[in-house]
């Protein structure tokens, strides 16, 4: 990492001196207006030949604006640095007129917003691209409050797309031996079971039957995007505990079957939306099939974020086609304090809590037709089948708040991917283990005949949801 | 490397098996027809999940295609890949209806051809964006032939210039600790003064006052993007044998004055366009001048490509303004072979040889009334100055083909920079060290007056052309 | 350290395999009777063919046994592995009768105890070199009870000389991008000031005024031998607290004036006696002033371990030549807890304790003549000058208890440090200071004097000690 | 390496800085008398201090000394730097008294030239040890005119045999992305099969069936210490033409199943004596097997370089027991011209050469009971067995010149290495396949017999030689 410092103290000095040339000290007013001069340089022909000393200027001084002046930065973006509205016209005309590959280009080229070429020439600056993530993180705080923001966003959304393509990403183990700046933000950007410190880290990182993987971009070396932390163990396990608990017995990773991914991450707020999540997981299981040839299978434990919040409403709405009376009375449990350390009033509520969460996974939809809950979209959508849900799983605070201490396996196999994804995305279908069904059924058993028309596709048995209609319409 | 080539084999591991998963090998049909399907199955849903599998498919078979397909396949982009023409129209409409930001950004994206992202995906292969780059090389050379295809070129320019933005680019240092591999391609690379062998590449890098760097791409580790070699010198070198002899005593790197930027090749066909250039120079001279402070002088060495063309046009033409009658006699000594080795003959010619060139510098301008010369164009574009033009400076077969044997010094000195490419760049002034001025002057004493009256910007003299009249208008 | 792991295993298979042609297995026989075998082995012949999996299985065998057996392995070095006595008979014989150099080389030969070619062979074992640092630690606290063992630790310390010898360690930065693993045995083997924890680690490895730098042999990657602390300052502190303090402000390293080594650990006990420290020292000072040039003073703060025994004795002794009967009165103010944080008591003892804290660095010598402080012996005789003693300095339970707190500042001129040397190593004179000259004055007038006939040597004062007799004669 | 040449640079700025404490620039007197005074000084106190600084002043020294002065620095080291002569009577005579471990310490220790440790304390200067290989290069030189320098010689060879122990060693791959400047070395230190330049260089290096390994000491990382080239093949190759022939195709590397170690060098003469090869082997061995599971044949093809010699001499002893009258009429063949490429006269000759080559390795033994040729006595003695000789194997002048174009298959069968190294370095045998002793036997029925009555070791058939003898006697 020296090599890349070294190199960064030589763009500062590049920087600076094209700054002298440009005596852009001497035009440093308040707020953005000396700004939008800069901006306008950097876009002209002098970006050429000073791009980096301007670049630095503007993100320098962004760097330090407050919120309301980073507010005034993002609307003059949007404002100022549209496309050239006259070009724009004159391009759809001769579009229309033409209708060329060459009209076309220049239509498409004339309604590039400016702003994007700004963007990139920003990106010129030492470090640029560090700066330029926080940016987009701080505009996506902005957007809720100012909806017109969307269109310089999309802006920030395309470009970081094409940089943090796939193609240029750095897959990287993340050890014991992992520089401790970089493992210091494992511990904060660690998003699912919270890392208590070094000596937790340590516990989930140091032994054999523990790793840690992550993307890492070239240009930002001791940022890690996005990551994934995997107990090998020789089942799938059914809480979060079994792999967490501090005086567990580590195994050789050389007797481990099971790959678990207990945790996946993503770090930078800033690039919300950009996908990384899907190949991470995919290279991973290669990459541990690679070392450890006795795994053979490969399974999440995970939360189920969007459970409890559904299940209220349901509870609450008396017309519910899910929840029935009696499965009313016993979930009154689960308003009770300690209800999950009393042997007695757990084994109460169970079936009644696991046949609404089968409900929630297999038949709640969302606008799209896809399932409510924002994990188990992601893992259905990478191919995963949804292969277990495990009852008192996570005793957590935050575990029990967000799902009544449910938690989720959802299994990847590889022959199996393909045709789970092509289910899910193209038909809708939930791949899922039969005991899941069976679950629903004891539950439900009128309705469950309906489900079992549906063909299990790749082993699995397929619950076909009906898209748009908020919560699932159980009789289609 | 090794761990660039562990990942490698990783990846082609993924993209195998997501081949298997869907028969793709089944689906081998000749030329572009099943890769057409492959490219909009890529483009779909299905491109999440199986991505990396599809892009490797497409980017083997092209690998594969002969001629002919290549450019099957270049036309398949312009004709299926350009936008959704429906959906186009319609963003039109709604954009003239409404000019929202968000109508505006639908319309860019709507205009956008769909090939972008493809190209964007294909990139997913492993080491995809190096055949990429092969990709584009194929398609420069079929455009001369084809100008359609313009528009799909101008798609691969955009995403070059995204992806080997400067920023994402790491300058290495080129000597002989330098893997083989890398200094093969400098060997075949070098495009000003050839090199002949690994003893003259050895001459080139392991003296101590001889240095050479390279832009590279994280992604495309073996493969220089540009370089520049660089002697250190007590002086600046009046002709590049005094650079390249064989036999020539290294001085001490520390006691070096004087930095001589002698060769600077572009290596990548496929990134024609994409400037790194003056990126390259400006960063050397930073590295060189904190690695070795009593360097004072940077300075090159430079051919002109255009001039002994230019010279021939004129010498024909009757009515020329620049060549009068004497000096179209003396000229007549170029026609006779070995006149350049021969003392009396080139004593004879130097002065309207020398004349001329200054008039070639100064004058004259192409269509955008910029000097004609290229390597002129980029260096007095990067805010160098012309400082001298050498009589006898490269007596190759090349150099005397070229240019009758003349070569440049280009000065970059690091306060005038800014203001040197202000003047080129703004006002279409040629800053020039006087004595140039002086050589025209000789020449044609009267006009010579004209020029006077301008204002020397930055310490030099100030040549403004007339642009857009193809040979210089001396009274303008 | 991937690449050196995959060569561990290699090494590690190599070795497997030798084993298994051995049957090494089937001889384990408990205890050393089986080790004895197989060494002699290793020693033959064979040891050329399948020395790596011999040495292994003695290794591995060693690092099973318990103490008992790790004696009577030591034991089986002395007795069995030492030289061949009739050989070393005949080989001094021959040398006393002819005197050649061949003769002197067979008898020196024959005089090399055969576990020195042991311990070289056992170290072909993969990692071999990590096992014998431990396994001579082990010895070391063997010694005390079996003084005989010296003869066998004499050969373990003669190969380390020879195996860390500067020559081959490397200097290493340790900071807060360094590996965790390589961190957490900084915290281990801090031994100066404890580090509680990786929030006190990265507050002296993170903030831009802290530095620290480690030797590191290249066959142990992950293990520091020795390292130091460094505090980056305007002056040279006079209290450790100034220094590790949680919520002091950091300043800009550039603005530095003074480095300060406030701490140097040994890491490997097993290395004792094998010396690093005045290379380390003058290395990184060399490191800082490359890096920082407005680096002017190096100065440590040190604890004084011996001071507060030697005080307890003099106080004792009513003969004491030091403590006079008006200072042991005052001194008793020390026997009070929490004397050092009461301002008026001490205030009272400050005079006393620090003539006589003067006197023990000045007067005080062992039988070597040499300081009997530990530390002032490395400091001093590594050239550095006695420069300042800081009252209330070190207020931990650890410093009141070695030091009443006292701290001392010593100062390394690199234009001193040789004749300082020179003064200390060759004539036993302690350079000084001024003011600690004062501090012995304001005490003891009549004694001064004698002292001011002496000439300061390389700036500072001199002080002569009279070595062997305990407390300092001061009319010597 | 960067790193390493900064610490270079820092090292030597410290030893320069010593230079100036110690005005040793002052005391630069020609010849060695200066020299000695320094070393004294650096065997001295000072040297703990001034150590870097006195260590480079000799080595510096010693790198401008003509022949003559550095014989007499050699001279010096023997005479003046040998053991204290009363203190080694001292410990003599205490020896002898006492018989304790501590006597016989101080025994050795009083016998330890005192040039042992100057040599490690000149191991402190910057890049020391690369110096001190090149000294004893001049060494070994020198010896053979100097016969007494044995003893100085023993000094630097048991240092070295320390340092350069095999636990230091690191192995690494010579490939084409290898830096030109590790590439050039082996070029110039290819011992056995010349490599003419680059382009051939890149053909024994680049194809995906060729291989290249070399040991390295972590203190010289740019100094191969010896190192073997592979061709990975399909059988053992039976000329080395196959071998290095220009126009072959190559194969991947996976479809091989022999890996063939064709040329072994040894690079620094500095470093003769002290014993790399055989672990280099071995671990080539292991590498290549993790690496390629396929191949499961591991061979050489070596030259018989004293072959041709040995056998000038039984064609010219009319008594030899070897060559009869018959063969020797045959063998003048080998005296003529081209024989070689002459189908006829090759075949004339094939029996009796082949016969008598086989006699060779079978059963000529040195004054060690080993056989002649060094190069069967190094892989026997690693374990190999004696394979097959090929006649025709390499008409180079210099394989011709040798052996009269005959080369040798040593086969690593891993599983019998170690009963091959019992046998040979145990009991003298020869292990080799049954076809080789046919070749003796078709030549000399009659002794054949008595060869068959020996049990064949490990799969092979066992030659017991007879030691001592010269020339074998087959009736053992």
């Amino acid at each position: 990492m020296n090599g890349v410092s070294l190199l960064g103290d030589m763009l500062q000095t590049i920087a600076e001196r094209g700054r002298r040339f440009l005596s852009l000290s001497g035009r440093e007013e308040a707020g953005t207006g000396g700004v939008e001069a800069i901006c306008e340089t950097l876009l002209s022909s002098h970006g050429e030949a000073s791009g980096m000393a301007l670049a630095k200027t503007v993100l320098d001084r962004w760097s330090r604006f407050d919120e309301k002046q980073r507010c005034d930065f993002m609307v003059m973006l949007l404002e100022r640095f549209g496309p050239d509205a006259a070009r724009l016209e004159k391009a759809i005309d001769n579009y229309r007129g033409l209708r060329t590959p060459q009209a076309l280009l220049e239509l498409h080229s004339a309604a590039e917003p400016r702003r994007q070429e700004l963007i990139r020439r920003l990106n010129l600056a030492p470090n640029g691209i560090a700066t330029l993530v926080r940016m987009r993180e701080n505009l996506l705080m902005m957007k809720s409050a100012q909806p017109d923001l969307d269109a310089v966003d999309a802006d920030f959304a395309h470009l970081f797309g094409s940089w943090f393509n796939r193609g240029f990403l750095v897959l990287r183990p993340i050890n014991w031996s992992t520089p401790a700046d970089i493992l210091e933000k494992i511990i904060r950007y660690e998003a699912v079971h919270q890392i208590d410190g070094w000596d937790e880290l340590r516990r989930r990182l140091a032994p054999d039957d523990r790793r840690c993987f992550a993307f890492f971009h070239p240009q930002l070396v001791d940022e890690p995007l996005i990551f994934v932390e995997v107990a090998l163990t020789r089942s799938a396990p059914a809480a979060i505990a079994d792999v967490l608990r501090e005086d567990r017995a580590a195994i050789a990773a050389a007797e481990a079957t099971t790959a678990v991914f207990y945790s996946i991450s993503n770090c930078q707020q800033g690039l919300r939306g950009i996908s990384f999540g899907n190949f991470l997981i995919k290279q991973v299981v290669e990459d541990l099939r690679r070392e450890l040839p006795k795994l053979d299978t490969f399974v999440t434990l995970s939360p189920a974020p969007g459970f409890a919040q559904w299940l209220a409403k349901e509870r609450k709405d008396n017309a519910s086609q899910v929840i029935d009376a009696a499965d009313r009375v016993l979930l009154e449990v689960l308003d009770e304090p300690d209800w999950a350390s009393d042997p007695a009033r757990s084994a109460a509520v169970q079936t009644a809590l696991t046949a609404a969460a089968a409900h929630y996974f297999l038949r709640v939809r969302n606008s799209q037709g896809k399932p409510v809950d924002p994990v188990a979209r992601f893992h259905l959508g990478n191919g995963a089948r949804l292969e277990r849900i495990n009852f008192l799983a996570d005793l957590s605070a935050s575990g029990l708040r967000q799902a009544h201490g449910l938690m989720v396996n959802y299994l990847y196999k590889l022959d199996d991917i393909e045709a789970n994804h092509e289910a899910f995305a193209g038909r809708g279908e939930v791949v899922t283990a039969p005991a899941i069904h069976r679950m629903l059924r004891q539950a439900r058993p009128p309705r469950a005949l309906a489900v079992l028309r549906g063909q299990p596709p790749a082993g699995g048995t397929a619950a076909r949801g009906t898209g748009g209609r908020g919560t699932g319409e159980l009789t289609s």
